[in-house]
């Protein structure tokens, strides 16, 4: 119930996005209102704005709203990634670093707010406190599996995982990357894996499905039989832990920057926050 | 249809104030969006913003959700007046001061987001750059014409008011201060003019109704008299400004922060902008 408003933003930014047309945004809202009155609100947060995006690419007859803006977010992030890799490769621990980045890149999202001044929200993230959970168990159990899966989250939030990933690789660590099988709003798909050099590194997977998060009953069998076969999961980003979260499943660590209240407050922190959040410990 | 989002915000706030029953929030967030699904989007803000609160006030049988907070933000002000009185009396220019206090008062809203944090957004805004357009002008006006009808806006920023309202007075200005006529969101109405001891310093009147802004084919006979003979306006806030950018009268100084995008695009000037406007000049 709390997220609706938010549902409606992201609707209405989505259809701005694609057409300048009054009526048919005007449409796509009341189509996306008449949705939201007629569901059942006791499903997950994920299902309800997965309908909800779905929806808006139905009555704009647009695939992907968003894959201007997820472009320049990939131009913003490219130009980013060199500096990213000298401070890791300059820091004192530069696993840790790497997971700071990764954790600093989920600052890129659209579902709450728009926002593609990366350069200083990330500077700005950098600087913040980290709420880091077991980030050496992370790092000592990737070690040990030598196996990781690893969830995507956004598009140009994909090169901040590709310095994780490569410090993962680095240290013998087979990644497998997981994006989403269709667009769904900036989330990163096959392309932005590939842009961002992930293709080279990691073997690159998809979800099967164009949900927000990780609706496992949507999700490819495929899919399915390399989430329940990994030991560890790195999972990134408000939308998989809203999908995951109550798994409480200790091969999970969720790395995410807190956009929204209702997730500050089941974690526990301050909105803003980046957090690295070990399932088990929940 | 861009305030969409922002009513079913203001909604749901509503309602989490007010009740703690999960279906009664439900059943009024639902009846605000059969009730935007069927309304004509063509219809001014103010006017659909206030059946949106009608709808939310019928369907929780709360005649006034936000008095407790209302209550909160005059407690708040009032702690701050002192020191808001002493900031003009020690200024070189004690009117300009005082326009500029009641301008950061505005900082004071509910309606685009809940802060009860006055007194850090006060010292704040108080910090920025105000675009202020012919000061000297509205000061001229007001010992020309000795007279003043003074547009209230949000609770607890009725103590900020009071500073320009002193020193109006104390120029031998007479002062009208109209509040709503009954409650909706945390807009001022008569017992927060009392709280913040404007009864004692000017006639206060009521518009007559509960609308957000000044929705005129609602307003009172008296209140429309008031209006139609006052050579000088001084209207506060985003909802006044609103309902009367569109009559560009010469009467009228605009006094308000800018919280919203679309207002800030109208004004021509960034969000969080506080800002004195001369509708003339429009």
């Amino acid at each position: 119930m709390d997220c609706i408003p938010c549902f409606l933003r992201q609707a209405l930014e989505a259809a701005s996005m694609s057409v300048n047309d009054r009526q048919m945004r005007e449409r796509t809202l009341k189509e996306v209102l008449s949705y939201l009155l007629h569901e059942d609100w006791s499903k997950s947060t994920a299902e309800v704005c997965t309908n909800v995006h779905r929806i808006v690419k139905r009555v704009l007859g647009v695939r992907d709203p968003y894959r201007k803006l997820k472009e320049e977010l990939n131009r913003a992030a490219s130009r980013l990634y060199p500096s990213l890799r000298r401070l890791v490769e300059n820091s004192e621990d530069p696993f840790l670093t790497a997971v700071k980045v990764a954790i600093a890149g989920n600052a890129i999202d659209l579902g709450p707010k728009i926002d593609v001044d990366i350069e200083s929200e990330v500077k700005n993230i950098l600087n913040r406190d980290f709420v880091m959970e077991e980030p050496d168990k992370l790092k000592a159990l990737a070690l040990k599996y030598k196996r990781v899966l690893y969830l995507a989250d956004n598009a140009g939030e994909t090169f901040f995982d590709r310095v994780l990933i490569e410090e993962l690789v680095a240290r013998g660590v087979k990644v497998t990357y997981a994006v989403k099988g269709g667009p769904v709003l900036n989330d990163a798909t096959f392309e932005d894996a590939k842009a961002s050099g992930i293709t080279g590194l990691a073997n690159v997977i998809s979800t099967g499905t164009d949900c927000i998060g990780l609706l496992l009953k949507e999700c490819s069998k495929d899919f399915l039989e390399e989430f329940e076969g990994s030991p560890l999961v790195i999972s990134k980003g408000q939308g998989n832990y809203e999908s995951l979260s109550e798994i409480k499943d200790k091969r999970i660590f969720f790395l995410l920057k807190v956009k929204c209240r209702l997730v500050g407050e089941d974690l526990g922190v301050e909105l803003g926050t980046p957090v690295l959040k070990h399932s088990f410990n929940k």
